[in-house]
Parts: structure tokens; sequence; C-alpha cells
């Protein structure tokens, strides 16, 4: 198959390796000639340029730019396609891109596969990124059932977990998941830094071992992914940031009132509800 | 030297294999037949028993009893000491220790090693566990100094950074570090667990990916340890969750007024942050 790849990143290149070890005819598209040159030479694309004219062959195209590209990026890639072509999506949140997109394009099969590192730029693009990981598919009523059949097949061939839901439920479901992790771990990393006595911060940071790193991770990673998330998924995220609110308060009251057995018993609670996200059935 | 053990669990456990490694000869002491039994199979100690009376002959003992049980640990331990015996604790929380312990045994040296696992039972201990990884000592002004040096040279022996600190600076230091991070961490699984809609929760469950399972490990850990850190280390981590509560509530404030520009600036902020954490000068 010809398969296109608008932005190359670390989803848009890891996405070209791998297909292009499944055997697709990979080409990719960059705003910059050096991106292009470089996925050449990395052998993540057969061909790349700065030009959509390069994607009139493919017959599925892969929209990797940032979720604020997703829309503009269709637009001038329509005079470009064939009717039949299909399009798919990788962005984070997905009523706001669906809502944008399928007015414009027919055949759009909006996707979410679920694969990041801290790195987002292309010379961090791995194969079998998605292999074992989630990949949620959330097609609307005129979403037309063929492309996402073929979406969904690509989706499984890299060895994804293929989900599908609705867009809203999609947005609801990531916002506990992935957004709300992100505010909540960079809120703990700006109260840290808080600290008024020096002293005490110094030591902070010498002490600081795993479960800070792991807890402290997605806070610290790029901001301008956390500000789309929040700007894409907002009214989702602010639900959950509330309920995190509630939640907080009750754990904080447990430790004023000196209630450890409730203390212990929320902190058994979430020890059993973790599995459940580790270990879905 | 001969170095008792009191207390076989991941860090008692651990610490044996490597002092014995270094050629140092190991008494363990624990509550029950069965894990003296398996110490010594394991071979993390030369000799182990359920009484007290076999560490007549130590030179240092590490308490590595739960916090709660240091201070009684000591009281019952007193009898069989010779006056020149250094005692070393490894509890997460000095200030409330060496309060209880300090007055009774002159040459007592309060430490914390920061290594830890999600297991904490001896079958989870290993070999070169303190390795590259923060011990804290906290001594105070009656703690003799020949006593702290002893105690050090064996925490260096070990592989661990060590750092000296007042027990109140140690304590506010790992509530930021350590202690609210557990908090915010359980807070957040406990607010997914609220979700009312059960096909959002079950899809949330099936897209939680690595970002949430690091952020979500500490809080979904040991419940009994989590009461431990609140009820022994009450004042500093209230303070750090009420200063929390005001991170928190900015970041929310900015998502609300839609100030993006000043969002970014935060998780710049905490991406720079997060730096001085994970490789401190």
């Amino acid at each position: 198959m010809n398969i296109g790849i608008v932005g190359l990143g670390l989803i848009g290149g890891s996405l070209g390796w791998d297909l292009r070890s499944l055997g697709h005819k990979i080409f990719g598209v960059s705003r910059t000639e050096q991106t292009c040159q470089t996925a050449i030479d990395m052998g993540v694309v057969d061909d790349a340029g700065v030009n959509l004219n390069l994607l009139a062959q493919a017959e599925v195209v892969f929209i990797c730019t940032p979720i604020a590209a997703i829309a503009p990026t269709v637009e001038q890639l329509i005079p470009h396609l064939s009717p039949t072509t299909i399009l798919t999506d990788v962005g984070s949140v997905k009523q706001s891109v669906v809502e944008a997109v399928a007015p414009l394009w027919y055949n759009f099969v909006p996707g979410h596969p679920m694969a990041g590192k801290a790195e987002s730029k292309l010379e961090a693009a791995q194969q079998n990124l998605f292999a074992g990981a989630p990949y949620a598919i959330t097609p609307i009523e005129t979403t037309p059932p063929e492309a996402v059949k073929t979406v969904e097949e690509i989706a499984r061939a890299l060895g994804a977990r293929v989900y599908h839901c609705r867009p809203e439920v999609h947005d609801r479901a990531i916002s506990w998941i992935s957004h709300l992790p992100v505010m909540v771990s960079a809120s703990a990393l700006a109260a840290c830094m808080s600290e008024p006595d020096a002293a005490v911060l110094k030591l902070a940071q010498q002490l600081a071992s795993s479960g800070f790193r792991d807890t402290s991770r997605v806070g610290g990673g790029n901001p301008e992914l956390g500000v789309m998330m929040a700007k894409y998924n907002r009214s989702e995220l602010l639900r959950a940031l509330h309920q995190y609110q509630l939640s907080l308060n009750q754990l904080i009251a447990q430790i004023e009132r000196e209630d450890w057995d409730a203390l212990e018993q929320l902190l058994q609670h979430t020890q059993q509800a973790r599995r459940k996200f580790l270990s879905p059935s």
C-alpha cells in the first residue's frame, strides 16, 4: 500500500519505520527540507519532501502534526488527494478534531495511538513503538466502515491493541489517564519549587529518588503538549481536575483529623484500583 | 565487624546481603522463626533468631522495623547491648524517631537509606540495592561524632551517596519528594475511580499506558507505609499538601481563564525544575 505521513516527528517517524518494515511504500511530508533528508537517511520513509503533492498516490495518509495543525493541514492536503484516499490522525484529543475535519473529508478516521516518550522529535523515533500499546479509533455515524477497517488493520499490524469508542468517551477517558496526570504532576513540581528554605530545597533535590522520578515524569514533559491537552480537551480536563480537588480535599481532611483507619482504607482502595488500570480485562 | 539487624524485610535483608559480602558478620532478628530460616537460607545473614540476645556481640545494630516499632524495639534491645554498641535506624521520618530514641541510647545515629521497591518483604531483598542511592544521616548535638563516622563509612561501603542534615530539615525535604507524591498520586487514582460512567472508566483502564503507570505507582503502593508517612510526618506533610493545593488552584485557574501563555510558562518552569531533582549538584 502507498501510505503518506504528514509530520515527521516521534510518532510520524516511528509509524513510517514500522509500516515500511511491513512492506508498505512510505511518503513523508515535513515543513523543513532538513527533516525530510533525516527521515530518508534514517530509513523511516521511501521518499520525503516539503510539498503535499507528494501524497497524490497515497491510499492512506496519517496526519501526525500537533493537534492545532491537523485541520489546517487537511485543508491544504485535499486538493492533492484522490477521492478514495483515507485520512487518519494521531491527535490525543478527538472530539474537536472530528468536528473540524469530518466536514472537510468524508473518508476520515479519527485515531489515537497511545505511545509516547519524553522526546518528541524525529531523532527519537523507534521501531515497534506501538507494539502492545493501546490504539483508540473513534469513528462517528458518517465514518465509512471500510475506511475504519483499513485503519484498524494497519494498527493491528503495528502490534497495537485497538479499541473503538465515541470521540467524547475517548476524550473523557483520556482526561483521567493522560491529561489529569500531567497537571497533577506539574503542580507537585511547582509546589516543591515554592519551598522558601534553600537548604530544604537543595536536600530535597539530592534525596529525590525513583518515586519522585516516576511521579514527576509527565509533569516535567513537553510544555507545548501540556498546553495543547488543556486547550483542546479543556472542559473534560477541568471536570477531572475539579473531581480531583474533591478527592485530594478528602485525603487532606483524613490526615488533619488523624483518621488513620479512613486513610488506610483509601490507600487500600487506590492500591486495588491501580491493578485494574494496568491489567484491564 | 559484628553487625546486627532487627527486622528482616526488604531493607534489613538487602543490608545484610551487602554487608556480608563486604566481610562483616551479620546477626539477624525477626519476630518469626520462618523469616529467620528464610534469611539464613537466602544467605543474607550468618545467623538469625527471634531473641534479641543474639545481638549481645554486635558493634553496630540496624533497626529496620516499621517506624512505629523503632522506639519499642530499642527499649527491648537495650538490656542485651554492650555500652559501646552503635544503634542506627532506617526510618523514612527522622524527627519523631530521634525524639523517642535519643533519650534511650546515647550512641544512636538516625539514618534513612532512600531505596525502596513496591515489595517490602524479605523475599524482595536484593544485592546492591543502595548503590548510587541517597542515604541521609541526621545527627543531633548529642550524637557522638565517632558513631556518625562509623555509620557513614558503612553507608559509603554500600555505594550510597551520604548526606548529613538536621532531622527536621530531612522531614521537610522528604515531605516534598516522597510523602507528598504518594498522596498526590493516590488522590489521582481515587478521582479516576469516581468516574460515574462505567464505559468511560473501562476505556480509561484499557487506554492507560506508561504515563499513567508512572504517575500512579507510589499512590498504588503499600497502604500501611502511606499511613505511617502521614502519621509520623503529619505536620510537614500537611504543610506540603496545603502548598500543593495552592499550586494546583493556580494551574486550574489558568485553564479556566484560558491563559495559555501563563500555563506554558508554568509547564516550562516545571520541566526545568525536574532536571534539578534528577541531577542535583
